[in-house]
């Protein structure tokens, strides 16, 4: 079977709260971009992370072996830089092989937890 | 690399609730449209708000820069008007520039927020 | 402008939770498909719904007028039959006029309440 | 009508808390794929589950009636083998006839529960 997804994806929502309730790590506040790549070889993936007011940083690089997924946190992405909390931004992530992208938050800013999901936007290229 | 996106985008969803549980600003309940330009040039956008029963309101015009992302909230649009709380409404988003829009929600009625969030729908101009 | 959207819509999800805390009829454990209509005509909408054990029930028919929203609750549809609730469905939306369609649940089956929403899936016709 | 959907799915995100809150079976920490099949024919499912660090697993096999929705909780899943919970993991459907999927989870490890729902990803198949 051909991998499944694209090589080029963008979720414009990013926030870290800066705050948590709740066992660590788990419960820890975070977004996630969850990689899967269903193909036979290793995907190489970068990610761009933009902001409101300067200019992007980028990028983080990661790996995803043949037929395994990848459940990136972006509060722990540390190379070039951390992702600042409480700030607004955004993220692209390309891909040398087809991978699919699923953006994720959970919020314990208060005592219960909240989450958020959606598919990634799937770039033409 | 390409700009990401598309130029015209559509959020079915649109509900600001009334009254909020936490901490201003950031747990006043609220809607956002994240934007996020990857491309070169400023994106220039139009956002215009429809309801269910009178006639839609806007533009409403804000402007992304290039490699910027603006998460633009809600209930800080204020020309030409205000979006009522508690009311039913939509939203068309048009860009002179290839954009991603993502969609999300707070929602503190409760005192423990909840979260939604979607990619908007890309439309085909 | 040419209308914006699709004239078929899917909701694979589909669950009325029986349940609810909170104020009448906002927080009353709902889901909702909300439909825009950017359209200079107004939009015939038949709504299907499957279930996982008998013959699927409908069409519902609502109108979206041209250039609002319409925010259907599904607990608020009645006739060929009220939508059970702590059951499983599905949803097809079908629309005269290229309509947009997102769907969000509200669920306050425990005290604080949880949100859900996703644009609908778009067929092809 | 022509049935509506896809043949080829995939969830990036996977994850079934370990602990939960609440009345079973509903309340208990857990995630659905959706399944929707429109048309005629009984649709035949595999479902493979990908995971961080090791090879993939299944296919689980399912059927969905002609004109009929089914709600598959990953945590009753067992042959092959159950998914393990607090893990990683993602999944592609492949169906014999076109469905609509949709991914939905309840989290109930604090006291009130949180959701998340998107449609999944289509594949081009």
């Amino acid at each position: 079977m051909e991998p499944v997804g694209r090589k080029l994806w963008a979720i414009a929502e990013g926030y870290i709260p800066a705050t948590s309730h709740g066992p660590e790590p788990a419960m820890r506040s975070h977004e996630t971009a969850c990689l899967l790549n269903t193909g036979d070889r290793a995907a190489h993936v970068e990610i761009t992370v933009y902001f409101a007011d300067r200019a992007p940083v980028g990028p983080y690089r990661v790996e995803v072996p043949p037929r395994r997924t990848r459940h990136l946190r972006f509060d722990e992405l540390h190379d070039p830089e951390p992702i600042p909390k409480a700030t607004d931004y955004a993220s692209v992530i390309v891909s040398d092989e087809p991978i699919v992208v699923q953006h994720t938050r959970l919020d314990s800013r208060q005592a219960e937890n909240a989450l958020l999901s959606t598919v990634a936007f799937p770039g033409d290229a």
